[in-house]
């Protein structure tokens, strides 16, 4: 056993600053290599390659509108006074075209969509003709090109249409499909184990009794992974055994390893040893409040994150370490993802220099409300809340009325009730 | 045939205004009755009743350090260079407490989450104490209840959690799994049935040839409705037949349907008189650009959308009408989800007085520049943008400089490449 990793029982004798920790993860984590993707499910997905087309859409010249494709020239003159007959020789359907020509005189029933027959230039909308025994009475002039999509006036084949990194957007979705793309080189998302440890944890769905409680932070930390476009492995609680944990740590197909719970230094802690054991762990002990035992490290290509047992403590430090890991594993922006406002404090907010805060907010009035809370084990202090104040640790806290950031739990905070 | 709701080929007579059909549709969609989920899988619903706790959280005193549990007064006056020595009589862990009893003169020694032992009423942090033969020197005084959660310090049993509606966020569902909740009543999410009609479609993964082109409708709605909670039920493209289009529009597991294509009034759109004659047809023609052909009906209690089949169109016709719907039936607001911005125009935006506009446009140098688009069928006008701008019907447009709300098409905006 590496004495100088052992901190169990000892404390911890320097803590790192929380942007230390930051720096050292954005220069381990890149995305992961592509995989290919079905183009009907490549939405919010990551592009891994830049994708041009080699189609033009449309490629056949179409009609934009419901009516009849004409020679231009033919309908000069005509109004709803004095509307122009044409005769109507066929029917242009999207998907069945007319086979013949239009000539002077004549005209073609077409759908939107459908292709521009030969000789017709332009398309009359259905609500200006008249139809009557195989003739058609048009009742509005209209200049060649009119209701006409020329091939190519969507996308030109050679077009570029994303670079890497794209966050494919639903009609970046539907794009790709029109010009025929059928797979998509998309980032792999990054997979996911959790280390649930402790003898004390009941799996989610029991109930709490004796001297044992319900794992809570599987739930959060799942549902975390998922918004982040991570994969989560199947995983199951598993106990404060050393070897039991050592083969979780090394979770053969994991990107990241969630530790969750054993991470600081009693006796039963024995994930930071066995990480310095198996790999390395580059940090142990944070300046921040909560999730002071936090822990980096990396066993083979793995990162590990040690998170406290402590549910808001597990929140935060999932927040500032993993979750900006596993995004930019999976090609996205390290930056948190939550919508922010910027309001006043309504009172004072204490912090101390030299440590970063994650501090639990309400929006009351249009002004910020720390919360009163009694420590890192309050869950219920994160459900009050409508979001978090992040405070930095060059300040001693933030005086009331200053402007403060918040980090929105919710997508639009009047979604909660 | 009811020749009233028949348009084909004669074009619509009257438009609807876009808040007629918003507020139709608002009077119409109430959330969709409760399902039991997993307490695991409820992080990202919504709630559809009120739920509350049973249980105490923490259920027993706990300790909120590794250290030694301690009587406090035992302590009192020890510092870091005269510690008080206590004879340690057990260990307390958590999930597996100390039988015993903690008498004057004695300590346990404790970790993080463990049950605080009888007689023991405060804990001495591990970092001040130094421990040799059985014996610990407390370099640190402790007042009584000093690192000890107390019972229900996080929830008391009978306190209400959360209303209905609340969409779950990661820690509320960690904490429905702290006090034993197994299965959560959540709302229902909507099941859609997509209705992808016209014979010159192929399907996604198709290269386009001859007059056909691929479907590309169905990826960019597919991905809308997972983004407002639905899910969509397996379907395939449908052939420009009445009887085959009737049979999807009835689809039994549907609470919506969306039809893609033959919704308007060409001769092959027999959508809109199918739905007059399975069920109602409340609106069809909408005084807006792009998607006026837009129709909203109901078949039994489905809700069913006709949008038009060019994709911006149909985009817009999702956004505006479909999608409100769908996230009010799953029990979530129907405002649209898009992050917002506001800033001042670059240029002019031109609209009409009575016609919504749904306008894409780009942000650059802090500035809302309107795309110039030649229609409905440019789907790379909704890739190249930024967001969109809805130019109300009471206007005739947006003058340069004026501030514009844009809908931002990214969750943010830095994620564009």
């Amino acid at each position: 056993m590496d004495t100088k990793h052992d901190v169990r029982m000892r404390g911890f004798r320097e803590r790192a600053d929380v942007e230390e920790v930051e720096t050292l993860l954005a220069a381990q984590s890149a995305p992961l290599p592509a995989e290919s993707v079905p183009v009907a499910e490549c939405a919010g997905r990551v592009l891994a390659e830049a994708v041009g087309a080699d189609v033009d859409v449309p490629h056949f010249a179409r009609s934009a509108m419901d009516g009849f494709a004409v020679r231009g020239e033919d309908t000069f003159g005509a109004s709803a006074y004095d509307p122009i007959e044409l005769e109507i020789v066929g029917l242009s359907l999207a998907g069945h075209g007319f086979a013949g020509r239009v000539e002077r005189g004549q005209a073609v029933r077409i759908m939107t969509g459908a292709p521009l027959p030969e000789g017709a230039d332009a398309v009359v909308m259905a609500e200006v003709c008249e139809e009557r025994d195989g003739r058609v009475a048009v009742g509005d002039a209209v200049a060649p090109q009119k209701h006409v999509g020329k091939v190519g006036e969507d996308i030109r084949s050679g077009d570029a249409l994303f670079g890497p990194g794209r966050v494919l957007r639903p009609q970046d979705a539907g794009l790709l499909a029109s010009v025929g793309v059928a797979q998509v080189p998309c980032v792999r998302p990054p997979r996911i184990a959790m280390v649930i440890t402790g003898d004390e944890l009941l799996p989610p769905g029991a109930r709490p009794a004796g001297s044992k409680i319900v794992d809570s932070n599987s739930v959060t930390l799942s549902a975390l992974v998922r918004r982040d476009g991570g994969a989560v492995l199947p995983f199951e609680i598993i106990p404060d055994r050393p070897e039991a944990i050592a083969e979780a740590l090394q979770h053969p197909e994991a990107d990241v390893v969630l530790v969750s719970g054993g991470s600081s230094v009693g006796q039963e802690d024995h994930a930071p040893r066995l990480v310095a054991e198996l790999g390395r762990l580059d940090v142990h002990g944070v300046a921040m409040r909560p999730s002071s035992p936090a822990g980096v490290g990396r066993i083979g290509e793995r990162f590990v994150f040690l998170l406290p047992g402590n549910p808001v403590s597990c929140l935060c430090a999932y927040e500032f370490f993993a979750g900006p890991t596993i995004r930019a594993l999976g090609g996205r922006s390290r930056r948190w993802p939550h919508p922010r406002v910027r309001l006043p404090l309504a009172r004072k907010l204490s912090s101390a220099v030299g440590r970063t805060d994650y501090a639990r907010v309400a929006i009351e009035a249009g002004r910020v409300v720390p919360l009163a809370t009694s420590g890192a084990s309050i869950l219920s202090s994160t459900v009050r809340a409508s979001g978090c104040v992040v405070v930095p640790r060059e300040l001693e806290g933030m005086a009331e009325g200053e402007p403060v950031e918040v980090l929105l739990y919710d997508d639009t905070p009047g979604d909660a009730s």
